[in-house]
């Protein structure tokens, strides 16, 4: 059952072909669906162009197959193409010829379009509340270690003290920064294109104003033409913003696999979260973070891959557009995984103590008797020279002592102001907005 | 002369590897790394760590230095590595010993952390700026043009009545969603790193608040971890910006490529900007836009390019990073030309009238038809049967006159809500603080 | 069951992230890890390590497993890991203590590296033979319509004459330069690195040379380090090599999109192979070619996908790694279904005749009479004048007639020579010699 | 002065654009441009578009035109667009008229095409012969340390033993991986463009066999719609190969880096050729490998940028493809900069000894020890379990001693048979048949 089949068949193995996963990747959009669905109906019958009556049948039914799909008793037809046809198609079923007037005044290319909007403004509100909970975490680790001190390196080389209490903290401050990002991919999802149809409009008066209140977008995606070329571009927009959160991850866990290695041995995890090898009982293998920097790099690769598919392809749709959710669909998960078991992980960390005792960490603290004497009046150059001659002739002795005060620095993290800054930027989330129109139009 | 050698000299072709194109791509930090010393010297002063007769000196001659960069009178010499060397090595030859304390509390790490933030800063300036014109031009262009139909396609195919109105309107509305991600990436830049020293900050009693309201940021970069972090991780999330506008206007420039091709035929270009051949005298080659999408497309690649560069590094700093200046500055000046050009040959664009005269486009209509059957009560399914009949044994004749009305439809452009979104997020830069704050600096 | 596991069960949550989607993948893997054992055990026998009569029962079974896994009767387990711990315990299961030594000597690392390139090489085996077929029939179908015009395009604007030969004989040439970067994945897929263990070799008196010859590899990989760091490799090189035919694809499924399209108007393809809609029965969406697109572009991005998975990742076996399996073979059978459905397209496509007569392709022949003039003794810039001039004014009639006698021009397309350009290529390709082999390893 | 310019004079602003960085890059293809030139208008003559006596001195000339190249003495006017523009503009300040005549037949398409097939060439040989030479000095190195051990890492943990003999022989290998890629780049280089004019061929009775022949290459790209098409996909293909040369030198970098650093300490560099900090004097900060790494890794980026720049054009010319020239031509530089860097350094490796001794390595040999058991006649599994128990309870002490006899094994690193593997990699370019050709042509 195709909707814009008319007398031809087409051939099988182009049906095959063309479907590819889309029935599969659809069960995702299904709730979206009908929600633009409930939309749509009480906008076209605001403007004459469904009956009350047949409203309130529709609206019905729709919030029975929502309600279906909360459950997990929803699937797709293998001869329905699509969510949307199935929807229809179920609508109809029950409603009868009512059901069938739904598609007035819409194509499927702005259904699938508010689809979409939908799915990733739900998934970024996913995304954002996992990221928030490792943020947390994270903060509460740098505060609880803020005194295990730890070698800084430059160039991988050992350089400066440095602490848990400042690695754990960079890395949430790290995801304040993702989540600017990640903003600027809400705003973009949180904009309505239902109205524009196949991406020109459409000549029955239709009210898109009433459609972006009732499903709780923030604006219109005003230009019908826009709504159209929105596609491709909103995804890419968003795998960048996850490309983000990913390459924290990513450099977290590259740090982490370093750190877990016997030549640094910082920091460890219980034998039951590592893999190993019973005739190689000092073998901990970090598989875990393995595996979150892969899946966060292969991640990272998804933006590139979404504009390779969607570069010099003229204005107007193109059926290449659908395999993009072939590719972000599953990124969405494994990005939702990857923020879970990292949570996971890092609850069950265990940090090394006084690793600084080690002699080759010894001169981390050169740099520290330099500034003493500059602040007891000698010239910073002057200073310089001094420390290191008398490192040259094997008399530097240092205290080991740290005076770092300043902002951000091992004395000072600074966790209450990443915190507040986190906060700043999550509340310019409008989720609850979203919402409270999204229970008005289902309850 | 480097700062951190000592008594072995490094090798000369190292020196040539190592040094690479470092020197050309430093002249464009030179006034953000006066900025920085100007900042940073007078939080030395207010700890003590600068007296007040050396911090005048200093001051006046780093002025000195800032309107000799202005006018163009600064270069570095090929005895000197970086653009820092070469402000501090000047400023001693003016100021004497005073020049060597505005190290005091600063490693070239952060110290190059503050110079890209600002000069980053400015880039974005200037790109918003430049894209804020090209955005007033496009609105321009689409009420100018907003009678003039052309065909709209999906699949490519003839498909539906669209017009220059929506199309100039559509890439307006794409640059305002492409300032979402710019202002993400703005508020990434506008933190502040200096302080942060060799990434795990100095055991001075450093004053970072008082440098972040000097340089006019919004926030500091608080943990010196992340702050050092942050690099790499600010070129990508300002290049994933850019690439934004970058997919605008290599989208554009498809289109126009295709529109000025004759079997389309929609627009043209005065023959002085495009090239033909002089034995060929139909051909206008539109190569300004060939070479917009390819730069275009290739700034579409830079995100990339810099994730496969800092992928999988650990934490701190590494020499790796570096390299990320020979990619992003010369993508920036590219970005800006790209902008600039497709305005200058926007003023020129030449646009068909009468397109859809052509018989070939009368089926566009077919939809408007059917819609207004449905409107007058026939079921949806039904009139598009009706409608497919007539197409079918010849009989249909559609008036060609369009009825589309709702928001963002032909009749309806809502350019003015377009402007109005533009606006709103032009106002969350914070553009005219910063100049307050470098005014006062540099006074 | 996992081999590694002794007294401390790894957490749910860990094991299920870990395995991922590992035995869904490998079962693809299934025949090539039989092979690789019983070539691994043979050679075990022959050095001491297995008996005669344990060589003969676990030959026996690991070829009935083989002939399950060909019939369809293979799964692996929930309770187990991967395939290769599957045919362990299977085989276990039917010849006791026997079965447990196969793992001498060797590694899952080196298991999994095995399995893999036998995988790829019978995957490019499938790959070079429906390029071989496609390519043929480019070859005829150029032939069969070599005599039908077409305008050639430069900057997308009308240009030169062109011809139907030309443009299929150009893809079917595209193909054999395919064929050259395939030939270079086979050659590094076509190296044996079993025997290296977990990349570091083993203390068994291993007959490495034996196993290459059993296997019918061409070579070893012979450093036991660089076996395993050809894991990831190998993966980029063949997906370059796939990248290389999937941007001929694609590049052909965007000539076919414009071709198709009504202002173009070149070629056709029957209803049912196309969608299309009842209310618009000009359209012919060209879904398929849109996929084909769209899929290729995907391919294209792959390369880069695993360059950013495995970039910077000092050497040694890194769990990175087993997630390149989900990346590649799904493009594996992406690509061979986009070589089929190529090849089914074009048995159905219908080319306009006598394109050339509409009016805006005359000036085509304008170079050629330039060239005439020239043959005929008129200075090439003279002549280049006098043409233009005569276009100017209007009185330029072109014969319309072609004279292309060179080697690959309209009038001598030289498919015969590209047919034997492919040959030769084809021929390097040693699948009988490994059929051979393999034929011998499982009788 | 351009070719194709008429009476209208194209806009400055426009030209500038256009133009870009051409004069700059084209620089590198003058003495290709010159070669094209020689070979064509021989042929041109034999054709009889040239007389016997205009021959003479066009190709007098562009020999003394070659010379100037050579020794320096030749740049591009800022009134000449392009390296062709400037030959012909030379060329007819000397011979007159007859200059004019080369371009018959021909077009700056396929001029360019040539030209770069030339350079592409010429380059490939240069990055062979760099690799060749560090093949053989790493094969040097793995003989001379061949007994030096080294802990062998999976999972970045410590895992079995290893030697320096088996780590710089595993990158030898590794390059001749990458050489059979190169001979795929080689291969696709080494056909002649010439003679496809602007892709559509020419009615000029032109003999491309002869310029095949004249310039050296191994075959035609027959198909002048393909001679075309090659463009951009020669790019990508030899780009392709450069990265996997470039990945094999990023993967050796980030091992130094890694072995380089304190905690690890396996290897060394004299001061002069690493950085450091007076007052941290254990500091050996590696930047010519972080410098290495970070090229090589924006080598790697390289494919998938042209891909991009490429992706989605129609068959014919784009100006886009211009600006390829801008990624490729720096990229094949940076290239051989970073193999001669490479092979500088590992000049002066300093490697430590008896790393081993270090108590924490002592668990590397329990796999030895489960082997030599079950040689003994111990099942593995047994073995494996009996080691196990040892070194649980502390008993575990293992001889040291290794037994790797098998090939590619730390006892048998087969160096030998690498580098013959590596001689008929090498065998198969054809650079003397080219070298005889080229002589020919500008004795």
């Amino acid at each position: 059952m195709k909707i814009w089949q008319k007398n031809t068949d087409v051939d099988k193995l182009v049906e095959q072909f063309t479907v590819g996963q889309d029935r599969e990747m659809d069960l995702l959009l299904a709730k979206a669906d009908v929600l633009g669905s409930l939309a749509h109906t009480r906008m076209l019958e605001s403007i004459g162009l469904l009956e009350a009556k047949e409203l309130e049948a529709v609206q019905a039914e729709l919030k029975n197959i929502y309600r279906e799909i909360e459950a997990g008793n929803f699937s797709i037809d293998q001869a329905v193409e699509d969510v949307h046809s199935q929807v229809e198609w179920l609508l109809t079923q029950r409603v009868g010829e009512a059901g069938k007037k739904i598609h007035s005044g819409r194509s499927r290319n702005d259904q699938v379009l508010v689809d979409l909007k939908l799915f990733f403004r739900e998934s970024i509100e996913e995304i954002v509340g996992l990221t928030s909970g490792l943020f947390g975490q994270l903060l509460q680790l740098s505060e609880q270690h803020k005194d295990k001190l730890l070698p800084g390196y430059t160039h991988l080389q050992i350089a400066m003290p440095s602490s848990f209490g400042l690695w754990f903290g960079a890395y949430a401050e790290s995801l304040v920064d993702d989540m600017e990002v990640m903003l600027a991919a809400w705003k973009v999802c949180n904009k309505n294109p239902l109205g524009s149809a196949a991406g020109y409009g459409s000549s029955f008066p239709l009210n898109r104003t009433m459609t972006t209140s009732l499903l709780g977008f923030g604006q219109l995606n005003h230009n019908v033409v826009y709504a159209q070329m929105g596609r491709g571009k909103t995804e890419r927009i968003l795998a960048q913003a996850m490309s983000s959160v990913a390459a924290t991850l990513a450099k977290m866990a590259m740090d982490i696999c370093l750190f877990i290695n016997q030549n640094f041995g910082f920091i460890s995890f219980p034998a039951e979260l590592t893999t190993g090898s019973s005739i190689m009982p000092h073998k901990k293998n970090p598989d875990v973070f393995e595996l979150v920097r892969s899946r966060c790099n292969k991640i990272q690769a998804l933006p590139n891959e979404i504009a390779l598919m969607t570069t010099n392809l003229p204005s107007g749709y193109h059926r290449d557009l659908q395999l993009l959710k072939e590719n972000l669909f599953p990124a969405i998960s494994s990005l939702k995984e990857c923020l879970e078991i990292t949570s996971f992980m890092l609850n069950h960390i265990e940090i090394k103590e006084q690793i600084l005792d080690d002699a080759k960490y010894s001169y981390l603290f050169s740099v520290e008797v330099v500034n003493e004497l500059a602040l007891q009046g000698v010239p910073f150059r002057e200073a310089y020279k001094q420390v290191g001659e008398s490192i040259e002739n094997g008399t530097f002795k240092p205290a080991m002592k740290l005076n770092h005060t300043h902002e951000g620095s091992i004395g000072n993290l600074q966790n209450e102001q990443i915190g507040q800054m986190m906060k700043e930027v999550l509340g310019q989330f409008k989720f609850s907005e979203v919402h409270a129109a999204l229970q008005d139009l289902i309850k």
